[in-house]
């Protein structure tokens, strides 16, 4: 995650259903995966479950993380119909989900 | 951000109170990225603006992520009377805060 070597990130944080099983979350996790194999900006996908102790996590249990080499990259995502498609079966699992995009900045004083 | 790597995300959301000037944000960064120096577990700092254009992020106009080799560290990181104290600093200035930690899994279909 260097901001050196240019990475973008889109990253989402979610919350499943409460009726969402383990099994159905492993197959949105492999359907969010197979993006790159569908998007051609897509780069990388990445998840995580949320271990902060602090409690200011806002119920988001869930991070997905894909990486890009511009911004131009995450919009040719965002409106590529595979996403689209994808992310409105996403959706109908979650109650709550936040979408930030970046591009780090390393401070090393 | 490579999984393989082992790398543990603290990564934190964060609003700024519409009186807070880009000065007195630069000055909060440094401050943030000094935490580098005084927590021997915080292995590097990168913040960073949103960039989404899907208007989903919840009002999260910042992102700082610093990382770890482990839970522990993240948990060291936390309770390191230094976070603490700058915690406390950068809470006054901002009106609306998220953390998260993960350590983020490679999914290659």
């Amino acid at each position: 995650m260097e901001g050196a070597k240019g990475e973008f990130h889109h990253l989402v944080l979610a919350k499943f259903k409460d009726e969402i099983t383990l099994d159905q979350i492993d197959e949105l996790i492999k359907g969010y995966a197979n993006l790159v194999n569908l998007i051609p900006s897509m780069k990388t996908f990445h998840w995580a479950t949320n271990i902060s102790t602090e409690n200011v996590n806002g119920g988001y249990t869930h991070i997905f993380d894909a990486t890009f080499d511009s911004a131009k990259g995450i919009e040719e995502y965002v409106q590529h119909p595979a996403h689209i498609e994808f992310g409105a079966l996403m959706a109908t699992a979650l109650d709550q989900i936040l979408v930030i995009a970046y591009k780090p900045t390393l401070v090393n004083l």
